[in-house]
């Protein structure tokens, strides 16, 4: 029996993806047709997407087994309220990989204040002394999912003093765990360097607001690579100007593409990366996909699927 | 009996190593007086050494049993041909640190080519596809004793392809090495990023000249954190100028600082960085050499002695 999938994403990924899937399926040994097509909804078994609005009602779908979105945040599926099929997200190791990367490369970037000399134009011989060992800085991460649990064992093995926070208890060798809201203020107050990789829930949103940002080390530099909304971009920006953040690297943002009058272009203290810190790869995701359709058919539990109570 | 030890090293350093020399040499129970100023050579038993021309002549040391030297380079005293005495240089795990962190801050910013966020005034929102994992990245060391062997297990840990290439064979976990100068043009043609952490001796001088950088992949990345003299400064700005190098990134030059009309300042494809890459630090350092004063002292095998015949 041949299952129908629908790749209901942008139009230009299903060229990147057409054919890692096909090889995935039959590798898992699943018979099925993919297609990129507007079906018959009632006849789809399985719908891809990656968190646009190709499909806005859900509802038509009545056969869905489920919907396999390909990037790891899923809070605008969540929030769709004709969504009622089961959700997983997307947990691909590559993603993982290249977003560990991402974050070791700015980490590591703000712990030596490379910035000083990849833009010393003015030709100045300044060496600085006394320069501190990751050993002697504090990095804080929010959000111990898979990423942040990555990030953390890199960080960790480089030799950063790591502290996680996550709303659920996480023990992590090596790292400083907190957990609840009521420990928030202080994983921030030792954090030198903040990395954020929170899902976007109803609880995160606007979670590093004024008085939150008050709470970090003066001159402290901070990391999202997560979602734009977790962060109040005026309460950032003002804590940039009194001096207080030392800088801030922002890969994403409320609205993208990053609105071309949008202060945090022309700031001095913020450094913008265009969405780029990990994208999921065909190769990898699509295997993923694969998988959960087999065990979607098997009748076996689903990877990595979303929790409805709590949106990721 | 108290050993008498000359601080023969710039007279700046004296005030940051003079109370962790005396704290580390009692520590190791060693009865010594250390003093930064000119003494009857004769009475002198170690000389504290920086690579520095405090002493020239090394003749009137009678008595000396080890020049202990503060860096790790030791070309210039092994270049004194009055210098006959056994000569140690610095192996400070603290420095091996910094190195380790300077080489992953450096590969990780020309891996992800993190400066073009960071100076892109423009405001251009132009995500690139397809980045290359590490895993899917060659990096070369040019050089494995202590820090080479560092730097090539922490680019390991984070999933570098890592070719190691050293006079003498080496086996490191993970990495490709190879050895001798017969394998040199092998180890630089799959070079996406070089880095280089060899010593400087009559060998090495010179050794990177225009014939091998040629053999580098188009548009490869140099890291430069050894010695000046290994490079061929013109050499690598017309590779530079030819588009064949994509970038160099240099913390070490022939004359340092670096004069202010060198071409390396104004080049778009160089990065100067002061000769900050890993500086000996005082707390570490001095345990080193007081652990040499004490196993001089009681007779046994010094630590980290030059071999005079490779002079390194």
């Amino acid at each position: 029996m041949t299952v129908l999938v629908q790749f209901a994403a942008d139009r230009d990924l299903w060229s990147s993806y057409e054919a890692p899937l096909a090889q995935a399926l039959a590798d898992a040994g699943v018979a099925a047709r993919v297609t990129p097509d507007a079906v018959d909804p009632a006849t789809v078994d399985y719908l891809v997407t990656a968190n646009a609005a190709v499909v806005d009602d859900f509802r038509p779908y009545t056969k869905v087994k489920a919907v396999l979105n390909l990037w790891a945040g899923v809070e605008k599926l969540v929030g769709n309220p004709t969504l009622t099929q089961p959700i997983a997200r997307m947990v691909d190791p590559a993603m993982t990989e290249a977003m560990t990367e991402y974050v070791v490369a700015q980490v590591m970037r703000h712990h030596l204040g490379l910035d000083r000399h990849i833009q010393n134009a003015a030709g100045a011989w300044r060496p600085e002394r006394g320069q501190k060992l990751a050993r002697e800085r504090d990095v804080t991460i929010l959000g111990l999912g898979e990423l942040g649990q990555a990030a953390a064992a890199a960080l960790g093995a480089l030799n950063f003093r790591v502290t996680g926070w996550s709303r659920q208890p996480r023990f992590l060798p090596g790292a400083l765990c907190l957990a609840g809201i009521d420990r928030l203020d202080e994983a921030l107050s030792t954090a030198e360097i903040l990395v954020i990789l929170l899902p976007l829930t109803a609880q995160t949103e606007n979670l590093l607001d004024a008085a939150r940002l008050a709470r970090l080390p003066r001159r402290a530099v901070l990391i999202n690579a997560a979602r734009g909304p977790i962060l109040d971009d005026a309460a950032l920006i003002a804590a940039l100007d009194a001096g207080d953040l030392g800088h801030a690297t922002l890969d994403v943002f409320r609205q993208e593409p990053l609105p071309a009058d949008h202060p945090f272009w022309a700031h001095p203290g913020v450094t913008v990366t265009p969405h780029i810190a990990a994208e999921t790869r065909p190769g990898t995701a699509a295997r993923v996909i694969a998988e959960n359709i087999r065990r979607g058919e098997a009748g076996e539990p689903l990877l990595h699927l979303v929790e409805r109570g709590r949106a990721y």
